[in-house]
């Protein structure tokens, strides 16, 4: 363990880590600690710092060196594989939400599975510390691109000037969470895309100009 | 166990009972075997066909000869509070899809807590046998009944002739699973309850003719 000294601090951000010529050994490890936390999660074993410690080979204090709480860890563990928080929004915003939305990369399938999915929904659903993390840290700021998105598609009067931004990303986000949770399928079966892609095409007419 | 032996019929639908006198006291059968899977889930203990033996005070038998499986058994309990199957759809379509999602009654309140809608989803995401229970048994019959109600807005040209039913009740039911599986808000709160309605009022505009 041979990285810098930092001094703990509760109320760091979880992504603001030391930059300068330790960042590739930085990454490093906190790629081997989310890795551990994930086979952990995958392997329905509780996420402990013990736990994480152990599969990790990180030391406890080199792990609450990056992330505050073991909460905010699992949050950004279960958030692997999901898009970014930056897109470019210059586009027609209805491609770019569809893009952030219908994401189907190679990359996304392998790393956010539907088992990841459903066992991210079921440790929201028990740990609600975890799903308040989840929201502000990782949710909440792909969020603020796809507001973005629908801003710009508000300025070029594409869409209703009185849109309410909120209630559009609920309903568009909220077709994808709906297949999963309450009809039981993969969001990336062909006809379960098919299905979401009139859903969205319905919510897009209801909020265009 | 005085009650008129029945065989055992494990493609039985569980919601057929005998008729005649035996109906009253058939009823309360039923209600306490879902009195007590309610309480097991509540109480975070695994309901088991011992375990409801125990609570209930009914028979293994007994409950065997009411439901065929413990899963379906489940699902029922779990469903408890919710929208009845069957609406009176001749009124505003609008109106009628309105009351069924936004079913604001003492009643729905008390039954189905925001607390047993995380614990029913957090089931549903273990458990692929009850979720798919859930889903034939109870939503897909809920969802005859929101079907009826759109397509009797297609039929008086309210609504857009070329409308995909299924995937517009799964645009309007996103919303509300939306605020209860990705913010961690509760449906009952009256700023999220003014979210929904402006959801709804958005996706239904894009249902319009």
């Amino acid at each position: 363990m041979s990285e810098p000294v930092r001094r703990f601090n509760p109320h760091e951000e979880p992504d603001q880590v030391p930059a300068g010529p330790g960042r590739p050994r930085e990454r490093e490890y906190r790629q081997k600690v989310i890795d551990a936390a994930l086979r952990l999660i995958d392997a329905e074993k509780p996420v402990t710092i013990n736990a994480l410690v152990k599969e990790s080979g990180v030391s406890r204090a080199a792990i609450y060196r990056r992330w505050s709480s073991v909460t905010l860890l699992i949050a950004e563990a279960l958030d692997i594989g999901r898009p970014a928080y930056e897109v470019d929004v210059s586009g027609d915003p209805k491609e770019v939400m569809k893009n952030i939305l219908f994401d189907r990369s190679d990359q996304a399938r392998e790393a956010y599975t539907q088992r990841r999915f459903r066992k991210r929904v079921e440790i929201v659903m028990i740990d609600r510390d975890v799903q308040m993390a989840y929201w502000h840290k990782h949710v909440s700021k792909r969020r603020q691109a796809e507001a973005k998105a629908l801003q710009s598609g508000i300025d070029r009067g594409l869409l209703r000037a009185d849109l309410n931004i909120e209630a559009a990303l609920d309903a568009l986000n909220g077709i994808f969470y709906y297949q999963v949770i309450t009809r039981g399928v993969s969001n990336y079966e062909p006809d379960v895309i098919a299905r979401c892609e009139d859903a969205f095409d319905l919510v897009w007419r209801g909020m265009e100009a």
